[in-house]
């Protein structure tokens, strides 16, 4: 079998981690990946039981004894395919099509994932690893990477590293090589709008009762001033304001709101009027619903005041918000904001994470930037992710490791959306990448 | 088989007409209907097709030949049964329970339906009709009765008759009789906002793109001020003030603020803050969003920008609001309230009605108020309701008839919503009310 045969293999496992029904396709996707490591050459591959999915370790050791250790980071896990019918092949069954790869998880983050094993195992034929490589394959990245915290806690020992590599969260752009600097932390809420005991008639309750949609929409629509800046009384409050160096590096990213408009496919941008697209992009936290549901959704109409009405909502943060401190001050915005005649319900997700933020004096970085300038002929653009590693912060917090991060495929690649792909170009050229990185690595970080 | 074993069959079929996949229990119900009536002795008894779902048309002759026409109206068709959760045992399968027959229709409008058939059988065979009996039995109430106007038109010499009596729509309460007067129009919209080309990570694009979720949300908050009152522009421009008798009449409706919280399980009325309970229930125009949705829905989180949005909304209209004028006000509110990087489409449901009122004097409403008070022996209460007859409206435009009402169950049976019920009490008594009523409308209505 081929490697890429395999790898079809593995994205037609639905490992979605946030369905419970999916549990036993996790467990599948967990044995399948810690057998192809084996396979590999990785020596004691664990499956490591959580509180949810297990992670998966297992170790390559380098030939000189005082080698720096690298822990590679990557999830098995994928987001829902939801909605099912934005998809030209099914999201389960990986369809080649104009040299892209298209699955759930292709880029986010099987492709990762499964590459470097291939690519560790490549490397291995032809000589020992130039560092130890250990290995955190956690199945809970896409819930918020629950029990990460409590994984790492346990397993100190075994987990200890230099410097963490995540194979998660890709390069900028196929064509432009990157190095990221940060990510967003996030933090979540379900609203519940309760109103009536039951669902009434509209003609019989309209203008007497509150409708929890209506009640509902208004609560949101509190939320955010008309230019996007965020209007929950407090939000802002813990937010390090960006420095002038910070804002003048931006600058330099080559991404216009042209760009972004394109890539996104609006008529408009959005957001605080007093950044830029990509300052906002980068640095500044965010508040969106996510999914929102009450009442009647099926064809044509039916004339209720329901009971209830929902909505999910998840914020990016930036430092130095704390999560659980950003839910509560939605849970108090909401309990001044909700109309008369009905109660709402806020119940905080348990996914709190900080924000990361590595220097850019780090060895690490600067290793990154030296290969990524070969491998590209080209200087790398440094940026933050919008995205969150929960694990970014836990590393550092648990191992004081810093977290580099150098994935299989980009973000434009339809990550967390249907027809989410992965070029077979940049599929290969990670899988030839990755051993310069461990090298230089080896080098940047010798004791 | 007894007429309550009948009924439960009647019950079972689930008719309902707005979802196109019960076309054919429609049709079924159709048929069963028109058997009964038949074997019930009403003559010429027809299924007259129409665009949409069949009216079923009958006659029973007075012995007089200058014998005063009524035109019995009800309709077969029922709403939806979700949400299907809510329901104690299934809408589709009858239970009685402590005196209640629950399934979906039993009050709205199968009992009235049924129960006027089992009414004239039993008449019949104890003598002539008073009067001349029309029916007009259809089967797309629940959907705005698209199609009763065409067919109205088309056989307006078939359906002709002095006066229509309507068998949906109830009592005020099964303790006290009530008599309506008036019922509210309707028009309804379908709202669709889009933003990005396709779902897009949350991460990557928070404070980058609107959110079509955010969007809608501000979109609904935007029409409707703090206290309930409508905040679309000229929404009221066309509303006939509620003259001094009027509101002074209404005072006189025995139902407080108490009762109403009660009845509707709600913390706290709501709506226009110059205006009573009642005068809002009978007399006051409305705007509802009846079901909306986007984005993720399952279990757990999905941090998704989604691609769309959308709601349903309904208005219940008041005397001399025109239905399309409102949903073309609703339509130009919606692009001024629009936010930055999303559009909005804007739909008509084919629903419009315009709101009924039958004057105090009419013969057939004093024929009425003197059957009620006789059965009760109490002072009937002059009622208008919120709900929609779309009917009425044509009857009268059509026919020159216009009409009272007189239903089996009321308007607190879980009309529209889950463990909708009729109490055997309220049935039995509308069965030996009707003929009297009869007797009462053949002497008022007497040329």
């Amino acid at each position: 079998m081929s490697y890429l045969d395999e790898f079809l293999e593995f994205l037609a496992i639905p490992s979605v981690s946030t369905l419970p029904e999916n549990k036993k396709d996790i467990e599948h996707a967990a044995k399948w990946l810690a057998e192809r490591m084996k396979k590999a050459g990785v020596e004691d591959v664990r499956i490591i039981q959580t509180a949810g999915h297990p992670t998966i370790y297992g170790m390559v050791r380098a030939e000189s004894s005082d080698a720096p250790t690298i822990l590679l980071y990557g999830h098995y896990d994928v987001q829902p395919p939801d909605p099912l019918e934005g998809w030209l092949s099914p999201p389960f069954e990986p369809e080649i099509r104009d040299g892209k790869i298209y699955a759930r998880g292709a880029s986010d983050d099987k492709g990762g994932v499964f590459g470097a094993v291939v690519a560790i195992e490549t490397m291995l034929k032809n000589g020992p690893s130039p560092l130890n490589i250990k290995f955190f394959f956690e199945g809970e990245e896409e819930t918020g990477s629950p029990n990460a915290l409590q994984t790492l806690k346990t397993h100190k020992e075994l987990f200890a590293a230099d410097v963490t590599l995540s194979v998660d969260g890709g390069g900028f752009s196929p064509e432009s090589p990157s190095v990221g600097t940060g990510t967003k932390g996030i933090c979540g809420v379900e609203i519940e709008v309760s109103g009536p005991a039951t669902d009434l008639h509209s003609g019989q309750a309209g203008q007497v009762v509150n409708n929890p949609l209506n009640a509902l929409a208004e609560i949101i629509a509190s939320m955010k001033h008309p230019d996007g800046k965020i209007a929950v009384e407090g939000f802002y409050d813990s937010v390090i304001p960006l420095t002038p160096e910070e804002r003048e590096a931006f600058k330099s990213v080559p991404i216009t709101d042209e760009d972004l408009k394109r890539a996104h496919g609006v008529i408009d941008l959005y957001g605080e009027s007093d950044y830029t697209a990509i300052e906002r992009a980068f640095a500044r936290p965010t508040l969106d619903v996510n999914g929102m549901w009450g009442g009647f959704q099926g064809a044509g109409t039916k004339t209720v005041i329901p009971s209830k009405a929902f909505c999910k909502i998840t914020c990016r943060l930036v430092l130095d918000q704390e999560p659980k401190r950003i839910c509560e001050l939605i849970e108090e915005h909401v309990k001044r904001h909700t109309p008369k005649g009905v109660t709402a319900k806020v119940t905080a997700y348990p996914m709190g994470v900080k924000a990361y933020l590595i220097p850019l004096d780090h060895p690490a970085i600067k290793a990154q930037l030296k290969v990524l300038r070969e491998v590209y002929a080209k200087e790398p653009v440094i940026v933050r992710s919008g995205g969150t590693l929960p694990v970014a912060r836990m590393f550092l917090d648990t191992l004081d490791s810093h977290l580099i991060a150098f994935g299989a495929g980009g973000p434009g690649n339809g990550v967390h959306a249907p027809n989410e792909f992965l070029r077979l170009e940049e599929f290969e050229r990670f899988q030839k990448t990755l051993p310069l990185m461990f090298q230089e690595l080896a080098r940047a970080l010798a004791k």
